[in-house]
């Protein structure tokens, strides 16, 4: 039914309707995630509410934020978007998450954990400035709701003197199971309805509405509507229980795993993150004072034997990037030596704590920075594409980017002894592993992976991490074909640069290749550096230009946004001929 | 009594003794502060408490971690730095915040707020790990607490089981009067011992133990005695409540004028935010839609006059500065036009609400950012030197930088209309107006501030902001007196660059100067951008070198740190010979 049904149809529909729609809406949802990838339990826990809330609110007057966005597909097939659904996460597709210029029903476009309550604080804010009437949603997962951002919108909330609905999804999880304090309060009031801290809630400036099954539409249904109604004194907390992966039992029983669901008959890869995982193993074995920090994402991160093996070394604490990374500065102050993983562009949360409280203390915190690099299907707001900028314009910071999996290896083993700040960054996917010179890693160092037979190369590539290198290698072999030939060098510190190579450089031109940002990147560090030196000879410079970047496959997207292999072949073969 | 006092003696002294001791605190750090500037009443409030931790625990092998720092100049003073104390905030003498190389009693270098509580669990997880003895506390502001990092702590408390003190020095004010939720909460426990309250403390693991005169020498010895005791079996939240500026009359009633303090008989000069505050009121005047929000400092932003003339459209929302980013942004989606000021080193902790929020949106927010460039005294993590860097990496922001206090309103002027997200970034004084060429303000458009009677100059000096303009036009001075010449360019945007302008350079030279680090900023994107376009000339740049930056007079330090005007007018002289 849901074909010819259109958003304002939903408040005519009647109960039983609305169970029909709901699990459509849950099959639909399962049949694409399993073919476009996605996320799946969130989704597939959110259906109900999300009915309720088209049934009892009116969209796109009123407007709903969803936070981080793993929970908004049941609301884009309601408004609209069932047709193009078949997209999802593809190159010019329909977005796994809210997306303001897909929609006029997309308020706010979230992707990281903890903005929908100042968001829809301020939308409000704006209605009452504006005299406009309209209801103003926030809809968070409980995982979020610990992140630090959230209160800090909570203690804005009187002081902006507005009023917001907030729908706080109580699924028990986050993308890890959820923990911590303000996680234990929120339980206490599903447990045994504990009065102290409803009124906690209350002195927020926040009535406080619960409903024990959330996946039960009845339920939700009324505790909407009275929600509404109470919105005219005050701003509300709607507290739903729901469980994570609802209506699918291996979601159910595995809501982990299916978190973000890869598209069935995708090929299985060695990944960076098992590579990590093994690793910090095996270093932990040896030296007592390693520890781990991670921020909900152990799992993804490789880290689930760590925590295993060494559960009083391993700190998972929820989606608190910057928490986490100070707990690694005042380890290491402390004398431990901790490894904090994360996702390139959920380091981004942490940009401060890493100049303020890392750096400028020169700890030896090591960040190991997964999915860095264009990520993909999630888009915009997670690529890891401005990880190499924002971090190289830190003082006391090494950087530094394996060519494959067996050089991570090699860069924790270096890691183990280095007594200053270092951030290690990598892809997903490990594809190849090159061979290399056989040196030790020693910082600052690069390694040729292939000279010229010439020993005046005319050309040399500079590339950063393992598919700059595929890249470059590609090139080399195409262009030896044509009795070309150039050398490649494998950049695997970012920061310091290799000096001394850079100054021995015979080349009259410097290819740098690098997947990231060219503003602030690597390729303008090269660049002016070299110009400091008055080196004379050209930098060509590949990285990605100055917009964001959508979704779409990683090849694709590398190509379209300045990492050009067609483009990079032309150029070298040019200054070669 | 101090000068003969080692930190182990104060255990030894009668409790008349300590008073003296406190009487003697007070009188120095009063005296030292109107000599050498600093955080008065801060300190002030935090003497007694500060005797009673000496009394109490043995430092420095317990720890304690001063959040923020405005409150550790009694723990300064008790730890042997009474000597060199006169040289506080100067170039190479005592921190005016706590700093691991200057003392062993030094646990853990602050300036940012939020943070004691993460650095206290990480070193007291340490102490558990590595089997030490010792006690860890966090001593902090209320003004403080309502930072989302303190939450994000907070719940990780438990997660990672250990034990912590945490002093919460509560005077009722952060630098402007602390607001929100959070502070309703522990007012209710100090007004009226709000039960439920304390209970929501417990459920974070915290045992409570209040304080009602925390400027009371007795009550703070018995308290911090009874809060040691405690920590034998949870963590304990000790909540003091004192008074800010306490024993100096005017301090204590007018806290926030001497929060931060100029030496006395310093010049007091026009500065930047004094015409922010007046260029906005203007605004706000014409167009209803202008809102402005801070995060805790709208006095040092020129905001008074803003917040008391439109009350309904300025929001404080206390130390939360990613909060302050979210809300604008969505204040803009709803379609009001909001400004956010803020200081330089403290945009930082926005730094991925700027991308994921602001910028992925394009929304039309206006970020003033004071205190751009050296800020001086304050030292490390005060200097607001990486702006330029973090800020021109990110995709849809346009980044200016004016020339003097009149371009300031005149970029302001331009931001009323300008669709996109901007930051203004400036430094706290303002010292010259410069004749321009009087064209108005254009996106992206650089102006010529001298032009050589040459038609064909060798050298193009490309001048980002007022203080590097003054520099350039001081060594033009000086080298029009040797019959030499140059032009000198006002680089008003840093982003975009002017392109035209750049293009159509004829100069064999272009020399670049900025108040920000060298990577990533202003000249190294000058550098890469004429390589990338061939351009046939050489590309100086004068910025700072990759080092954390010291306390110090500003002018000291950008001489010493890469802005040297002696170096800077050599090279001119060098290459125009």
């Amino acid at each position: 039914m849901l074909e010819k049904l259109t958003p304002e149809q939903i408040k005519d529909c009647t109960k039983s309707e609305l169970n029909v729609l709901c699990d459509e809406i849950r099959a639909i949802i399962f049949d694409t995630v399993t073919k476009c990838g996605g996320h799946l339990a969130s989704n597939l826990g959110a259906v109900e509410s999300t009915v309720a809330m088209f049934y009892v609110f009116d969209f796109p007057n009123d407007k709903v934020i969803f936070d981080v966005g793993h929970q908004c597909y049941p609301y884009k097939l309601l408004s609209g978007r069932l047709e193009r659904f078949s997209t999802l996460r593809q190159s010019g597709g329909i977005s796994g998450f809210p997306k303001r210029t897909e929609s006029v029903y997309d308020a706010y476009d979230t992707g990281h954990a903890g903005t929908s309550v100042s968001a829809a604080i301020g939308l409000a804010k704006a209605r009452d400035l504006l005299n406009e009437e309209r209801y103003v949603i926030a809809y968070i997962g409980d995982g979020s709701f610990n992140n630090g951002l959230i209160y800090e919108a909570l203690s804005s909330l009187k002081i902006l003197n507005t009023k917001i609905l907030i729908v706080l999804n109580d699924n028990g999880m986050s993308i890890s199971p959820t923990v911590g304090g303000m996680y234990d309060i929120i339980s206490q009031i599903k447990e045994n309805g504990r009065s102290e801290n409803i009124k906690l809630l209350e002195s927020f400036g926040l009535t406080y509405i619960g409903v024990k099954n959330g996946n039960d539409l009845d339920e939700m249904l009324d505790a909407m509507a009275e929600a509404k109604e109470k919105l005219d004194g005050n701003s509300v907390l709607l507290h739903i229980v729901t469980k994570k992966g609802k209506g699918y039992e291996f979601s159910e029983e595995h809501p982990t795993d299916t978190h973000g669901v890869p598209p069935v008959g995708s090929a299985k890869q060695k990944e960076y993150s098992e590579v990590l995982g093994e690793t910090l193993c095996n270093l932990a074995e040896k030296d007592e004072k390693i520890t781990v920090v991670s921020a909900a994402m152990k799992e993804a991160l490789g880290l689930s034997d760590f925590f295993k093996n060494y559960p009083e070394r391993a700190f998972d604490v929820g989606i608190c990037e910057e928490n986490a990374s100070v707990l690694c500065v005042s380890m290491a102050a402390g004398g431990l030596k901790p490894y904090y993983a994360i996702y390139s562009t959920f380091l981004q949360r942490a940009f401060d704590e890493i100049i303020h409280d890392v750096c400028a203390q020169d700890m030896p915190v090591t960040f190991c920075i997964d999915r860095a690099g264009i990520s993909g299907a999630d888009g915009e707001t997670h690529q890891g594409v401005f990880d190499l900028s924002y971090l190289s314009l830190i003082p006391n910071l090494t950087i530094a980017t394996p060519k494959d999996t067996e050089e991570l290896t090699k860069l924790l083993q270096f890691s183990a002894t280095y007594p200053h700040p270092l951030a290690i960054r990598y892809p997903r996917a490990g594809k190849v592993l090159f061979a290399g010179d056989g040196k030790e890693i020693s910082l600052g160092k690069w390694e040729y992976l292939h000279q010229s037979a010439d020993k005046n190369a005319k050309v040399t590539v500079l590339a950063a991490g393992e598919r700059c290198l595929i890249i470059a290698m590609k090139i080399l072999q195409n262009l030896q074909a044509q009795g070309l030939d150039f050398d490649v060098v494998n950049a695997r510190f970012i920061k310091p640069l290799d000096e001394e190579l850079l100054k021995g450089l015979q080349s009259k031109h410097v290819v740098t290749l690098e997947d990231n940002m060219l503003l602030g990147g690597f390729g303008s560090m090269v660049c002016t550096w070299l110009n400091a030196r008055d080196k004379d000879c050209k930098v060509k410079n590949f990285a990605y230009r100055d917009e964001f970047i959508p979704q779409g496959s990683i090849a694709e997207l590398q190509q379209e946004f300045g990492v050009n292999c067609k483009e990079i072949e032309e150029y070298i073969q040019s200054v070669l001929v």
